[in-house]
């Protein structure tokens, strides 16, 4: 764990949900008769791709530049991201009044360079192969005496993302169904472990699962192992969401007191997901945001099967182009 | 008006709302800063495409089908329907545990006929251009003893509907951002009847405008008329779920009284405003159930600019052959 970092907890999670509450939208719980029967259990997915930017990202984001200095304010921040956590920190600074560079590769998929420059974000493009881009943003925020806001492995930023847990847990004891899991596509794991806060205090029973690219499987090998292990490079899914190198260092040490496991999915379960989101829940997933989904319904463990699992969709920025060809496949 | 049947009021769509609360969702209200751009106006869309069945429908089904008589339920119900109603009607039954048969067009989108059938409603297909719905139904009715279930011009359908608006009308209320006007998918009426009379309570300031067809204008022109007026045969639009005749008895009288006016939109107007609901929304809107958006997108009318504008999106159940091809497109 980060020296001095301390981990967040159920309390910063509460406090996040009064600071974002202005500025994010409770998102529904979406429920269909096929997708249970083609997982064999009963499936409350809660659409994160409705939030505003069109994924979680915009939680956390504003958790952490809410809790600025009036002097961080002036010379603004500086994220690195594929796209969904950039888009979260463009628009979480563009509603608090201060400047955001955003570092980004430069094969992004363009609707979420398009939502950064939407919301004012300057761009830095940086090309994947070639350059580091925790090296640019260092640059970036030394010259500028600007914060880097780190997409997951922050106190801020998990606390952030944990307030859709809470709305989650709610959401479902007000329907009187508690879970008996929950499945959230993990990349960095923001999102996952504060959830895990959430559910901790307000669910302790349900079981929580991360769900990643089987050929990108840092979590699973991870919490099997015990200790962070980190994905060969150049692995490759269309989950572009969530092919970050590694667990975190503070969202590992909550996960491994608090999940349950990793499931992994081929990107055929990712499409296959896409398409029943769209085709029974009428929203748009992105592959990254529909692994859990797939997970539910492609590789549930046979100890939930016909028991209530909770799923996050957890973003829905996908290009057309793209959106349409695996509308069109069938694999 | 049908002669010994009254107008729907108020109290029947509060009345209605206490009934299908159990079976319906509460849809979300989403907004978008490049909706609002492409407007001119601040556009609230309530996604109704997120409702049980992939739309509106299943909220007048509902309520008409918990109203029937301990008698009429062992006979069940017969409905036709383009898809939407019929989707509607085949989901209450199966949770009313009561028979239904559907009587759809026998080109009806795929989606539709399936949704139809995973509900266990029994399909009677006909061929929109020589056979007569009506018909049909009627026959079907007096073999079984069956009772017929309009899909708007009927007063408990107008109630269910309403509830939509309560919602609507209640949601935009907590978030303090009243409308100035509404604008509403019409095709026979029943949604936006019932949601009139809800406004007419809840927000009476609040402008409630028709959206159509250019092509299939018989509300914008029975609306200036005075009196109804219907459709030249044989007119064509992508909107299916919006393609009535002429405007229904009981929903004309309403609307005469509370609505507006009339928006025309082209069928290029739709397809962009699904691209807009993708794009922005993240939500999966049918051609039908975006023609409201398309007209606050590219039909305002001139003194609505600036204001505060809610959009219903009505459906979801489109094909993903067609959503894809509206997606590839520009027009």
């Amino acid at each position: 764990m980060t020296p001095g970092v301390d981990l967040p907890d159920f309390d910063s999670v509460l406090a996040a949900a009064e600071r974002v509450r202005r500025f994010v939208r409770e998102t529904p719980v979406l429920t269909h008769a096929a997708i249970d029967a083609a997982a064999g259990a009963r499936i409350f997915v809660k659409a994160e791709c409705l939030q505003v930017t069109g994924s979680f990202k915009m939680r956390g984001a504003t958790n952490r530049l809410a809790l600025l200095t009036p002097e961080q304010r002036k010379t603004g921040v500086v994220a690195f991201s594929s796209g969904n956590h950039a888009q979260g920190v463009a628009r979480a600074a563009r509603l608090l009044g201060l400047p955001a560079v955003i570092v980004m590769p430069s094969d992004a998929p363009q609707v979420k360079i398009d939502g950064v420059k939407a919301d004012g974000g300057e761009i830095v493009l940086y090309d994947r192969n070639s350059e580091s881009r925790e090296v640019i943003s260092a640059r970036l925020a030394a010259e500028r005496g600007a914060v880097v806001v780190p997409s997951y492995d922050d106190q801020d930023i998990i606390a952030g993302q944990g307030t859709a847990g809470l709305e989650f847990a709610r959401q479902m004891h007000a329907a009187d169904e508690p879970l008996d899991a929950l499945i959230c596509c993990t990349g960095g794991g923001g999102l996952i472990s504060g959830i895990a806060l959430a559910f901790e205090r307000l669910s302790p029973a349900t079981q929580i699962w991360t769900a990643e690219p089987e050929a990108h499987d840092d979590w699973a090998r991870s919490l099997e192992a015990g200790h962070i292990l980190a994905n060969a490079p150049g692995t490759r899914s269309i989950c572009d969401a969530i092919l970050t190198p590694e667990p975190g260092k503070l969202t590992f040490a909550i996960g491994q007191r608090l999940f349950a496991g990793g499931l992994r999915v081929s990107d055929g379960d990712v499409r296959d997901a896409v398409r029943q989101a769209f085709r029974h829940l009428k929203i748009v997933a992105e592959p990254g945001g529909a692994a859990a989904l797939a997970a539910a319904v492609h590789r549930l463990p046979p100890a939930l099967k016909g028991k209530r699992v909770g799923v996050l969709v957890t973003g829905g920025n996908v290009d057309a182009a793209q959106f349409a060809q695996i509308l069109a496949g069938s694999d």
